[in-house]
């Protein structure tokens, strides 16, 4: 593992370097001067960097590659398609053969799909079905519905080389597709870091190629802390609420291809969950921890970290603030806030994207524009994630209010709604940056 | 199993019925006659409708229902929040004790989240931490961050009653969590049919609910079928092509959370395929099989189907219009097409959508609404699926042409785009659906 330095100045992998970013001993002391939200993104990426080292790649059949990422281009050994071939079920003739006006031309055998066929003699049209290879001398294709008779001669009659059929002209190349035509032998089919999702393996299998070196799964030791939460299933006493960070989050990352190990709920107890980390951390790739981050007066993460490098800051960022970052006993940690929207945010905000650029996968969150359904106010240092649901003609409802305890509200949503830093209020029919969820 | 008219009057389910339905004589006779994309739709519903039996549902710990359908409404058995708490660490007040400009209160013993806190003395502030339950008496949070001083004084202080704080006036409510301001006890808090993804799984978690019914995952028997294919990794003689549908579908049904049991090629032997779905059929819920559908010479699937009440007909769609449905041996069937785009598209447009309506999974594919970065044509009594990237500014651009053996260009897509039955030629710049894969 290398040295980490998870407010480094290295923001390899962000769009938009910092005017000024603060060394640790300036964010030590300036504790409200807040990270952006690229700059907390370039640090987790800093962190998690060591996951792309070569040591963390396997070969795997296709089948299991779902949902992984490349690890190096992927070279075309064949074209596609590898032979010129016929777009539909009909007739391959020699266009010089036919007038303008069409003609007579005499049935050879048929070429079935996979058969390789012998070369059409001049005059000919030989009956061929879709994805047929095109007999050598062919340069067009004339569909069956076009021919007279309409329907293929039953094979003995066809063998016989004395049936003809009548066909209109066609151009060169008339439902002919081109060998090559969708990608050359040689050029690169898939580039590294490319996600691997259905139609990229489907590439990869048409290409001939039956197995792909990719990113190990990442796996995640998660834990959930609080005196105040209770299992779903449980009693729950006054004051306390039931733990739905776990569930969010641990779902949450399978559906992004990570491999999670849950640690149960874990009370205000700092000795207890240095004692957790020190028995599971080690197995894992990176530690998440939920809640105990903020400036309250009993943060247990933030105690259980005291002798460990690992920074409490705050991002510019809402909901989703108070973060923690850096190492325990040299495994990578990130300290989430303990409200769910919070959880969620960060995940999708830091830890999803950083994964993606690093690894290929998960794949990332396409933005797309939308228009605002109501108007809407931020605060205007922060960059405001809202929850809504993206409308068929466009235009997207908030979901909830800016708070951060909503599950209800998150749970009827389908889209986060970007609000970035230095805007403060936005007017109905505004168009802002949406992700689907 | 109830009785299957895969091409019966029912339409429910379809928002557009058509205005005559073709009876079955009538398609054989004419055949050119297309079945519109929502008729044929509401067909696989039909065929499909026995899946959403009770007979079909299990109890899931709420981790490994991830991507599952919801059975029946939830109803929440508590309110979220279960009690007002407080939104800040800050201090808790009755806001009739600070006048307009603030005062000065006497510090009560601090209320952690999780604890039941005493009621609220007039004259009086009790620290509290974020989530902390609001003590009786108590209607207002001041932040720590605005009090003076603002930071919270050791224990041993605090419990002595002798030290006071600085605060300013807050409204009633100020950065308050009220009981049941996300959702109230009784109400419904998912309705039966949800998509259950992470955010819907945290809300069942917060409302303590540790297990859910969901509809069981439907499995599927997928053969791959053609004289022409071979597997990859094997040597690619003249005229053949690697087998890519395999690879694509059952890739693309697993993310959509089906199981999947793939039965390799199947060679243009008609008897060899029956057997093939006589040994492992029965043992799935749905066969799906890709090629021998059209009106070539070489039609297995249709071959191997003749003595089945199958119906191979042709959907006004492209690319995937040759389509055949029905069951066999009274197991549900459904043909798609041989070439690899077809078979996507048919998944998507048939199979995925039918199954998200019927049991809740997988979730649908959002219609956005996208501008076309170029000019296309579409055959005007068809509708025509084309692939795209969708750009940042809301324009989507073509990748590849119409024809539906394009996987490289497929594999660069990040969108299906629709272009309506009745439309034959769109300009750069026109607003058109697109879903996003």
């Amino acid at each position: 593992m290398t040295s980490l330095q998870p407010h480094g100045t290295s923001l390899s992998g962000t769009s938009q370097p910092p005017t000024s970013h603060p060394a640790r001993h300036q964010e030590k002391h300036h504790r409200h001067q807040a990270r952006s939200v690229a700059e907390h993104a370039a640090a987790v990426a800093e962190l998690l960097q060591p996951l792309r080292s070569p040591g963390r790649t396997e070969v795997l059949p296709l089948g299991e590659a779902l949902g992984r990422g490349l690890v190096k281009d992927v070279t075309a050994p064949i074209s596609l398609p590898p032979f010129a071939n016929s777009q539909m079920d009909g007739y391959a003739i020699r266009s010089a053969d036919l007038p303008d006006d069409g003609g007579e031309l005499r049935v050879m055998r048929p070429v079935p799909a996979g058969a390789s066929p012998d070369a059409l003699q001049r005059g000919t049209a030989a009956p061929i079905m879709t994805g047929a290879m095109l007999p050598e001398g062919a340069d067009a294709v004339v569909p069956i519905e076009r021919a007279v008779p309409d329907r293929f001669l039953p094979p003995t009659k066809q063998s016989t080389a004395q049936a003809t059929v009548k066909l209109p002209a066609a151009a060169p190349g008339t439902y002919v597709r081109e060998a090559g035509s969708d990608v050359q032998a040689g050029q690169t089919a898939l580039g590294a870091g490319t996600f691997l999702g259905p139609a990229q393996l489907g590439l990869l299998a048409a290409l001939g190629i039956p197995e792909v070196t990719v990113y190990r799964a990442v796996t995640v030791l998660l834990v959930t802390t609080g005196d105040e939460v209770v299992e779903p299933g449980q009693d729950l006493p006054a004051g306390k609420i039931y733990d739905s960070n776990g569930t969010l989050l641990e779902t949450a990352m399978r559906q992004a291809g990570l491999e999670v190990r849950r640690a149960g709920i874990v009370t205000d107890n700092p000795g207890k969950l240095r004692e957790l980390l020190r028995a599971e951390g080690a197995a894992v790739d990176l530690i998440v921890t939920t809640g105990g981050v903020s400036k309250g007066a009993y943060e247990v993460v933030r105690q259980a970290m005291e002798d460990q490098p690992v920074e409490f800051l705050h991002v510019a960022m809402q909901p989703g603030g108070p973060q923690g970052i850096g190492t325990f006993d040299g495994q990578p940690f990130l300290g989430f806030p303990g409200n769910p929207v919070s959880c969620l945010v960060s995940f999708e905000m830091f830890l999803r994207p950083v994964l993606g650029r690093l690894l290929g996968a998960p794949a990332p969150r396409l933005p797309i524009r939308a228009r605002l359904g109501q108007p809407l106010t931020s605060p205007e240092n922060k960059h405001q994630v809202r929850r809504g649901t993206l409308q068929p003609d466009g235009t997207v409802e908030l979901q909830g209010g800016e708070s951060s305890h909503l599950m209800h509200a998150l749970a009827g949503s389908n889209v986060l709604l970007h609000v970035p830093q230095g805007v403060a209020e936005l007017g109905a029919g505004a168009e802002v940056e949406v992700w689907m969820l």
